[in-house]
Order: structure tokens, then C-alpha cells, then sequence
């Protein structure tokens, strides 16, 4: 069982609508709200040698990402924290507060309850024009499959390379780049968090195209052999760069760096080099 | 060190505006939406014998009581869920849809972590015209001060009192009461889910008034002997009753059950008969 078979379980439940997209999606006055909540806690997601400046930072920073991929605008965050030790507790705010900062949002709200184990749930919104928001439907053959920054930096320091400890530490949500994203008429976008190949499937999983990857063109971490690297950037976790597609005429986007890693395709399929690409990334395994 | 001691080290970082209400208060095109965010978990929220379907209908209706006490209409609920065993997801999960679609709210999203502790987290957003909305603020001298239902009921049940296991176990949050009161013109409000003396020092915290309580006027849980039942209405955690303060010519509020068990005083103190009320009540210990 894994976190997208669990997530069966639920849409069973309460319906499919509202967990295709990294955000719900819902009417606020003429505009559009978009809405995403995300539970991290010490053993699973904060890695040794975080501190809580940077637990902080990281909890809102993955929310704001999220809000980052529909491309609007972050404007309000909630942070409910689990304490162990109360004594973390300014170190997780400060952390949040200046991620918000950073970012343009506000905390403006909370929870604090006594707990076992370190944990922060963070509930974002965000809002956007009508015309303007971004889903993960959307993508056409012959869109360009592409991404931001350099992939893989998150898992390269999980694997004994410290100089990318940053990467993973202190994510920088792709905010700026997801609004002139959407400004500039991507047609699907997403966060990469569970790497690139998981990010294709779960779009697979929701269009009516598939997507075919040159491995040449994916930008790796630098100073790591290549065909690690190129592990990392492909199965890794812990980026939060946008992977988006984009009609061939809406290219280039003036003022975000990207890169083109392949094409959409009609068949539905995700390939690499020709040859299916594994369906495999971070995950949550579950006994 | 207490929950309420904890949430300075919080309002020094992200500042006092947000942490006054039940719920945080935003613009939402002509209307106001209010939005709460609560985290329980196993240990310490989720009392030993309640099933799956009931810490999930817990879960959404703590959240749907913090909008209920702003005179709010429940829109939209998120949901986190951390899981030490997967299979307890689908009832959890069920509980919170059935209480959301009890009380009018739709669930729009979550997350689903592995954790060492069951652990739930929701976020609910309300909306409410700007003129309907109740905060704890606003209440006068000579307001009548009033509680919804029985109050004490919840801490009946931990205190072996088995007759009252529904009222822990499945709370009703005061939805139709909330927005009544709000469209009546109640001058503050907010829920009593940490116990009534609690709740009252923290309206007297805000408010240019005290509180002056009549104690042959609490209505007490039946088949308790009077002294134990006060205390457990005074002190009791659990209960999600709606407190609230009413200017006289306002009263009665039709269609909305509620006691009148005091009145708001100049002086700034809780009184009961006239004696200072101890502040005590539900709270997280912090050491």
C-alpha cells in the first residue's frame, strides 16, 4: 500500500473532484481561491540536522509551493504545530513567519497541541484570476514537457552530498515563476516533490496525453556522476520545482528559468529515450 | 508553562490581529470568510473507546464549532490525517463526510502522513456577511451573559458517568444556533470547548467588561450530585456549547435554545456569586 493507493480510500469517500489538483479550488468573489493543507512531522519528513528555523521555513514553504503550481498568489497560511518540547516552538514559528514573508503571505491563524513527535500541518491559500489558474488537466501533444531550476539537489544531499543540504533544508517555493507561469498559458502544471517520474504519472493519471522525456536535456545537480544524478533529478524527492507542459507558441516565458525535458504525446504512456520510464519516487510505504 | 502561556511566544512572532477569535477573518469578495485550523491526536484528544467514525466526526466538528461561534456558515473543510495503522483511514475519513454533510460542509481536500500516532487535522472555512459576523469582542455592561444546551455533559462521561458518552465521543458544534445568534445580534461569542471559566476569562481578556455568573442558573448535567456537576460545567473540557453575551432588549433569540446564566459587569473579573471564579479548566500541561 502507498500513498496513492490510500488516496483511493478517500476519494472513495469524498469524491474525486477535489484531489486532482495540488490544490481544492473554490469561488471567492470574482476571483479564485485555491486552497491546500500539508502534515509533515520529525521522523518522515524533517531531516536530521534540521533546525527549527528551518522546520519552520520548509513547513510553509512546501504549502506555498503547492499554491505556487496553480499559479496564484499566496496569501494566507495556517500553521498547527505538535510539540514535544514547547521550547521548539518559536524556532518552527520564526522559521514559517519569514517563509511567509519571503513569499508574500500571512499567518493568520493556528493550532498548538502537545505531541509525541514534532508536527507541523500547514493549510494555505492562495488567490487567482479565473483566466489565469493553472491545473494539472490540461496538457495537449506536442505541448514541451518542462522544469524549473535543477532537479534531484533534495535527494543528492539525502545521499552524502552535503553541499546541497540548502536544496532540502530550505526549499525556495517557485511563487514568482508559477504566476508569470500562469500568466503566460501553460496548459498543466505541478510540483515535482515526489520526483519527476511520479510527477509524469500523476499527470498521466489525469490527461489525455502522455510524455516522452530526452534524458540529455534534464538539468542535473552539478559534481555528482551522471547517471546518479540523473537518478536523483528522476526518482528523488524533496524539490519543489514546477514541472509544467506548454504549448510550443507560449515559448519562451520571459523572465523564468526553465528548461524543456521532452514533449507531450498522444500515447499514454510516460517514456525516457524511447523506453518507459520507471514508476517509482518518494513515497510513503505503508504495511 | 499552559496552552494560553504558549500562545504568547506565538502572537510575539506573527503578531496579536489573528489570534484574538475562534477563527481568523478575511475578505471573500463582498462576504467575510473565516477560517480555524485544530490538531488532535490519539493521546491526548481521542478518548480510549471511540471508534474510527468518531474521531473523524470529532475532528470536523471541533473545527465546525470554531466557525459555528463567529455566527458562520460552515463552507469547506480540509483534512490531514497522520496514521500509525492505514486501515483506521476509511473510517476516519467517513465520520468527518458524515458530520460535514450534517452540518453543510464539503470536504476540499487533505493529506494523509505515516506517523507514530493517529493524528487529525482540520481546517474549516466559513463565510458570514460583514454585519452577522460575532467575534469575542463586543461585549457591554448589562449584556446578558448565555450558554447553549448542557454544558459539563463531556467531562461527565471521563469522570465515569457512562451516560454521557455520545456527548464526548460525538459533539454536535451549535451550527444553526451560531447563525442565529449572529443574525440576532449577539455582542460576543465563541465556544465553551475548554470549560466555562476558561472560556469567560478569555472573553474577559478581550473585552472591556467582566463577567458576574449566577450559579442556580447553569443548567447541570442530570443524575450528578449539584457540587459535582458544577464543577464539571465550570471546569469540564469537551463540551462544544456556544457562550455568548446578549444585550437585554435582544432576548429572547427565537429558535435558539439557551440559558441565561449571568450578566456582563464594568469590573474586570469573573465572578460567581458574587466570589472571584477560579480560572481553571481543560488545558495542555506543558513542562
Amino acid at each position: 500500500m502507498d500513498d496513492r493507493e490510500l488516496l483511493q480510500v478517500v476519494t472513495g469517500i469524498v469524491g474525486k473532484e477535489n484531489t486532482t489538483d495540488d490544490c481544492a479550488v473554490v469561488s471567492c468573489g470574482e476571483r479564485l481561491m485555491v486552497i491546500t493543507t500539508d502534515m509533515l512531522h520529525r521522523t518522515t519528513d524533517f531531516a536530521e540536522g534540521m533546525s527549527d528555523w528551518q522546520i519552520g521555513w520548509m513547513s510553509a514553504a512546501v504549502t506555498l509551493s503547492d499554491i505556487a503550481s496553480m499559479g496564484a498568489d499566496p496569501e494566507y497560511l495556517l500553521i498547527a504545530v505538535g510539540l514535544d518540547d514547547w521550547k521548539n516552538l518559536a524556532g518552527v514559528m520564526q522559521g514559517a513567519q519569514d517563509c511567509c514573508i519571503r513569499y508574500g503571505a500571512v499567518i493568520i491563524g493556528g493550532d498548538i497541541d502537545r505531541h509525541g513527535e514534532l508536527t507541523v500541518v500547514t493549510t494555505g491559500i492562495g488567490l487567482v484570476d479565473r483566466d489565469r489558474i493553472v491545473r494539472r488537466t490540461g496538457a495537449q501533444p506536442g505541448d514541451l514537457v518542462c522544469v524549473t531550476g535543477t532537479p534531484g539537489q533534495a535527494q543528492a544531499y539525502l545521499d552524502g552530498y552535503s553541499r546541497y543540504e540548502k536544496a532540502l533544508f530550505e526549499p525556495q517555493p517557485r511563487v514568482e515563476e508559477g504566476k508569470r507561469l500562469g500568466r503566460s498559458g501553460v496548459s498543466a502544471m505541478m510540483d515535482d516533490s515526489d520526483g519527476i517520474a511520479l510527477s509524469l504519472y500523476d499527470l498521466l493519471s489525469v490527461n489525455e496525453c502522455g510524455f516522452s522525456l530526452d534524458s540529455a536535456k534534464i538539468p542535473l545537480p552539478a559534481e555528482i556522476p551522471d547517471g546518479q544524478a540523473q537518478e536523483l533529478a528522476l526518482f528523488g524527492g524533496g524539490d519543489y520545482e514546477l514541472i509544467f507542459t506548454l504549448p510550443p507558441k507560449r515559448h519562451p516565458v520571459e523572465d523564468v528559468p526553465y528548461t524543456i525535458i521532452g514533449t507531450a504525446i498522444k500515447e499514454k504512456t510516460v517514456l525516457i529515450d524511447g523506453r518507459q520510464l520507471e514508476k517509482r519516487g518518494y513515497q510513503h510505504c505503508w504495511e
